[in-house]
């Protein structure tokens, strides 16, 4: 993509509303923009980080048995009152009627459905177990939405259900699901702490929640050590001693009665990712979704939901990494792999490279952006340090004179001179 | 995927309430569920196929060089206020208030959101042209919600918009506009015929409709039989000689003012997939969204937009592609490309041969679904039928003893004998 063609409509100032580094940055980075209170349109930039994040999921939950499904955002009203939540939910559900004067709502999440889908559909255990996954906007009408898309009104998540014969089901599927979230967030270059939680609204007896390490983290968790040793990837993850590791939140976590010697006590600040629940027959149990047990008998199914922040993803990866320059994206998230900085546009020599390295990269798989504006060094390295490409190549005439351009990692800030068909074969390797 | 893992709860007989074939299949064939009145749920192999149509779409948009975003399903009425269509738009827009009593709406389209954003971020005629789009799902609430995702209530699009500086400009993006769509319905082995249309409540003073071919379509279609002999295609169609082909819908053909001549002139019957308008300033006036143009003067954006029925295309793809024994799909948006049916799961050779074929085809990226139930050939043959997966590959007892399966096209019925090498080679190709 070459810049000066991109939608990319960056701000030079931080706007007032936005009160956490994530917001400030997607908002100056041209990455969203507000529409009313909490509710954002996904710009180009943003929408790109938003689909890598989203695909990430996808592949995980894929690989861990999952089948992808999509159900409606628009809901009935007549599911929540079988299960008792209708009256129960408070204001945060968005309700209305449609033009029969029939009570609907803009899901703010989707046990209800899953569970109508499974009772119309599954009727024997030889069937199970099932776990439905789908990736889906949802509305939550927050009294106060704040810190962008943190925590907006309409956001993206990925829901899992699972379904179940008999508890010890439940559990593998339970322990399935967190081993692919620990597995999940790390693929973002996030090391997720996850923690024992109360179950909250939507219920439950067994729940973890998961916790990113950011220094603007919203609450404090308190977590053992041994969480940095882990290799989170292993194929071999022993879940049953990881869900033994002590981690709590501030509200959790009793000094004197953690368990941990002070030595292997950390602490830092945390960001909700994902949630776990296991919740048995809560829904299945009101709504009537039965099997027929292997000796004939009808068995309420149990049932385990499983979620992750997609869009709030989006900003918690910022969180957790940016400089005072601006983002700095973990390859496997970011918007582009590769910057290229024509430092004179203007000089025949450097559009020629550029433009050539721009096709071999690109015909490579490579996705680079390419900024082809007649602006100063100043600003185009200021907007790609902004923006957080993980590699800028800088191509500048002095460089071309003795055959190379300069490498350089957003991350580490470390550059190395090569030659364009190094370049090319380093990136695209 | 093994069908015994497989969500796919296939229904002998088809429901009452759905009146036209593709529904009928949807819902025979495990693809949707309803959820309420012209609201769905889409299951695994519905899905799978609703992301193929979504990629091809994609795919076409970026190689006409637009830019994807993703606006809110919930919209503020006020910028529709601004645009004078809030009242006007009558009683398929679902209105509803937030906790704080602002006036919402779930947007049925989205002209007014995204020229909020283009007057929030571009302001120069050097930043012109840009063409915005997003998929995205929509709501619209049908007094008489029918024909499944024909014609439902939430239902997901593509839209683009296009802003330019000036008339030719916008021209030239309705046109780019025009053979995209060609080449994006073309894909999906659909023959899309473009017909001027009544630009109805989007307005605008240029507008095409475009229609596809079935036999069940919902209106009766005129047009030239030159159609049939165009590359849709070829990178150099020539957009303006496809424009002035003869085509017209019922409503709009007169037999006696046709300037056809007999034999020219075919009819048949269409589905609307695609609707492109250009409509000059009508949304950038109200809204204020001007640049400065060349000579420093403010010019209002001149604007089209474009219009993909992304979920109603999974409906259309199958009334143009069934038989009597159900879907056939065309490859392009096939939920698998192959299905593996063992006629003899008990029988040792077969399963083994089959569990090898299924590895390898995975192994070289083929889509695979594997009938590995304990079910009658005849039971398995029909559910192969009845999802349309485009290749089945067919392993006996007796084959196996000649060392042959059996290769059988789902679209033309022709089979062929080959060993299990040569049918890896052959799909894998």
């Amino acid at each position: 993509m070459r810049l000066s063609a991109y939608f990319l409509p960056l701000l030079k100032e931080s706007p007032a509303e936005a009160q956490i580094v994530s917001h400030q940055l997607m908002l100056r980075a041209g990455m969203i923009r507000q529409s009313s209170a909490g509710i954002y349109s996904w710009l180009p930039l943003g929408h790109a980080v938003l689909r890598r994040v989203e695909q990430i999921v996808r592949e995980e939950m894929n690989a861990a048995g999952c089948q992808e499904i999509l159900m409606p955002a628009v809901q009935p009203a007549d599911i929540w009152q079988e299960s008792g939540r209708y009256e129960a939910y408070g204001r945060e559900m968005l309700r209305f009627e449609d033009r029969h004067e029939r009570a609907m709502l803009f899901g703010p999440t989707h046990e209800e459905v899953v569970t109508d889908i499974f009772r119309r559909c599954i009727r024997s255990y030889r069937d199970l177990p099932k776990n439905l996954y789908q990736i889906q906007w949802k509305f939550r009408d927050e009294i106060r939405p704040r810190f962008g898309v943190m925590r907006g009104r309409e956001f993206l998540m990925k829901d899992n259900y699972s379904f179940d014969l008999d508890f010890e089901g439940a559990k593998r599927s339970y322990d399935n699901m967190f081993s692919a979230y620990l597995r999940t967030f790390k693929r973002m270059g996030l090391t997720a702490i996850p923690m024992r939680a109360e179950s909250g609204a939507i219920g439950g007896s067994m729940s973890h929640e998961f916790q990113i390490l950011a220094s603007t983290g919203e609450s404090e968790v308190f977590y053992d050590a041994a969480f940095e040793e882990l290799d989170l990837l292993a194929p071999d993850l022993d879940v049953d001693t990881i869900q033994r590791y002590y981690a709590a939140t501030d509200e959790q976590h009793l000094p004197d009665a953690c368990p941990l010697p002070p030595e292997r006590l950390r602490h830092g600040r945390g960001i909700e990712v994902g949630h776990i629940f296991y919740f048995g027959t809560k829904y299945s149990k009101p709504l009537g979704a039965a099997v027929t047990g292997p000796d004939g008998e009808d068995v309420f199914v149990e049932m385990g939901s499983y979620g992750i922040g997609v869009s709030r993803l989006v900003g918690a990866i910022i969180e957790a990494y940016h400089d005072d320059k601006g983002i700095i994206w973990p390859e496997s998230v970011a918007p582009f792999d590769v910057a290229l900085v024509n430092l004179r546009a203007s000089d025949t020599g450097c559009a020629e490279v550029t433009g050539d390295l721009y096709a071999k990269l690109k015909t490579a798989g490579v996705d680079v952006l390419y900024d082809d504006r007649d602006e100063s060094p100043g600003v185009k390295f200021a907007t790609m340090d902004l923006i957080g490409i993980p590699w800028q190549v800088v191509i500048g005439p002095r460089g071309l004179k003795a055959g190379v351009v300069e490498l350089k990692s957003r991350a580490s800030g470390e550059t190395e001179e090569l030659s364009p068909e190094a370049v090319v074969d380093r990136l695209a390797g």
